[in-house]
């Protein structure tokens, strides 16, 4: 290859097309200059928005707008803190009435502590979305037989956990995750879980499209450099993948009899 | 932070400053172009040479030193092949009379296959370099107590192996390279094992001060392009060391009777 | 403790005690004098069987009864080669009809090659299932909304996978394991994905009232011996839970930011 | 294979041949009455006993002997606590004289807090006590170069650590382990690093003779009971060993690029 093919060319999600593969999300930072500052620092274009948990709408208090201005990222509005598939699907109907969002994520956790996704409920409002002709990218189990029937239903991107929300573990089962992608035609994004740069890096390794994070940047001690790493992570990570690396083999046993494992 | 000290800046060795924390090698090519076009594509500013491998002073044959510019790049002459302290001071002293390189990289090999350092024969060695006024980088186990000897002898860089040459297995005992950074005063550099960019990464994200590797671009399918993704690893890797990562915690056991582990 | 309270004393389910915590399944071995040999070395009081795949009442062909006596053994039916709630049903209500069990295992599975629970099937199986007074153990997504929603339905045991059946690839996701077992008023298996002894053993050690295994005793060079490995391993992961590991603590970094972390 | 040939006949070091494939320390417990518990729990034959540590001569004080009857296990005096050459074999040779122990463990250990074994110190004093006569079992670094050079100036066992004494961590580099286990002629144990059964048993699947522990039980809350789970451990991974696990295979990508890895 030369130097103008060592590109890569993004990625497209419902007919939108993004070059950064790293999706972040708008909370749990201190203050929305960091917030900003970070997203700045993340070279993300989409961001997610908590539509119950962040001031879209009341210009007398600082709003989200003002800091990351929708006119220069793609806003992802998503029902963090919806554990119903009715309220899921009333918060994305009211977002949309506000701001025209149409391309949404939807995600419906169960309880704490675990916050797993509860999938019967995200089929449920997937499908109320779905036919309110709503662009669903739909956070899930890292279960490929529910992935490929989500994907069937209409939704346009899929977007496994790496580990529960929150929990900073990484990418706990690599094999599924690859599974996923294997049988996907919709773009596949790890979505949670993910803690630190190399675990952006091991994610997309793995073929995924994008990778969604939130907290990893958030509860850094630096944020910002957080968002930097990040953003250097996933080009590494791409990178990787399209490189193809090189095979693992220690000759102390080149007989093992192994297959298919990734790490 | 701001963006201006999001900046890195850098590491030094032996004296001399470098703004790239990898360290690339020149073998396993398919050619000199594909050298010279993965290395421009690492960044790196250091790259070693096995100089009883490589072609240094044939002026009838093609010279490394007509693709990889000695003036552009640090030259660190390594003892790649040499299985003995004899041969391997032999081979620098030879280096350095013909090059003039007094800065080095030293590697006593034990047989194949397993192709792990030879520590007795690096002491060895590496008391023989210092005695000659070498300044020696020198090549691993991850054992600290050795790091440590060797450190106090002189050496200016302890290198210790994630895993065996050319195995690709990674970083496999992070806890090993955590400990030997933990006490050094000179800079320590994971050489060997790292197969892909998100080990790259993860190798920074203990606190090296940079990363040595070859086989991970030279026998990736697409050597230039895992070039970039390593540029890029090892940015991330070093960016989300500096940030401090957010803490892992699976709330499913919070008491779970743990402390100190990587992953 | 004492020698007397070092005992194990079993575990329950659905009103029936067992005192070996490994259950086998008794298929893929090469004969059926193979497969009894191997269940005995096993020491396992309760068997799974396919009753699609299995002689069960063909008086004119060898019998799975003839050796394995289930005056001896505890059977539990299942639906293996099932890819419907219907078919699933089906199965098992023939198998009632012709040898009265009604405690049995309920699996359906997605398409090859992934063979993953189809957890929407499942669900509606298990519904029609325990309207039919079956007593029903469940295989399952490592799913901790799920899991308890089976255990809320009626099921009398939870049996997530380690890794997809036929895999061998171990326990991959620990943390959900636990999470399951954390929440559970019923019993939880491991069922499939366990390779080998220190697999089942750390399934045990997860705190799981059992493990179900069947490839990884009839697929081994020497099944007779695996299946007194897999005796053993199940033994010593269960005193292990209980006897309360030490900490793990790695002095090279104590303040290490993790919590919860398993391996 | 029938029944009899399922017995596993046990291993031999100096001529000296045991059953129990786990060897067990003496130390680290709350009493006495403890250690001798956990030690007939466990089945071990052979018992390391810190000379410098425990009473092995004053009768007006408890004696480890009168709860550890010689005459009923093999005693195997080690260095605990020597960071010497000369500090290991002057204790050894009292030891000898005071006991007649000819066969012992050799260990020096480097500087708190990593506790690392000081290779260096370890050839010096295998060296001396060699010359006198000693039957050495040597405790060593997971380097196959060591391990092969220690074979050679006649050692009778090698025991590469799994990881640092007291860290509970499990077998950290498997690979090397196995790498040392595939050239050595005399017995190779895993020694320190085991925290709980599973590990055991896989430093067992890794091919090893024995295990040598002492933490994992002393310091575990139940000790007696955590003793009972380390010999079903051990018996569970040498006969997975000797059975010939089935293949890890994962379909979802049977071309990965995966040779020699273990986990």
């Amino acid at each position: 290859m030369n130097a103008t093919t060592l590109e890569d060319d993004g990625w497209t999600v419902a007919g939108r097309r993004f070059r950064s593969r790293l999706v972040v999300g708008t909370g749990r930072y201190k203050s929305l200059e960091e917030t900003a500052a970070s997203i700045a620092a993340s070279g993300a274009e989409m961001v997610t928005v908590a539509v119950r948990r962040v001031n879209l709408s009341d210009p007398n208090a600082p709003m989200l707008q003002d800091f990351v201005p929708p006119t220069q990222y793609t806003y992802l509005p998503n029902t963090a803190g919806c554990h119903t598939a009715q309220d899921a699907v009333r918060t994305l109907r009211l977002a949309r009435e506000a701001g025209g969002w149409n391309l949404v994520k939807l995600e419906v956790l169960g309880p704490p502590p675990f916050l797993y996704p509860d999938m019967a409920a995200t089929f449920e409002a997937a499908s109320a979305l779905l036919a309110d002709n709503f662009e669903v990218m739909v956070y899930c189990a890292d279960d490929p037989v529910a992935a490929k029937r989500l994907e069937e239903m209409g939704c346009v991107a899929i977007m496994p956990l790496g580990a529960p929300i929150g929990s900073g573990m990484g990418v706990v089962n690599p094999y599924m995750i690859r599974a996923i992608k294997a049988q996907a035609k919709v773009p596949v994004l790890v979505d949670a879980g993910i803690g630190t740069a190399s675990e952006a890096a091991f994610a997309m390794e793995l073929g995924c499209d994008a990778v969604l994070l939130n907290s990893a940047i958030a509860h850094a001690q630096d944020p910002v450099r957080m968002a930097a790493a990040m953003k250097h992570a996933v080009i590494a990570g791409r990178h990787a993948y399209l490189a193809g690396r090189m095979p693992r083999d220690y000759r102390a046993d080149p007989s093992s009899p192994t297959t298919g494992t990734i790490r």
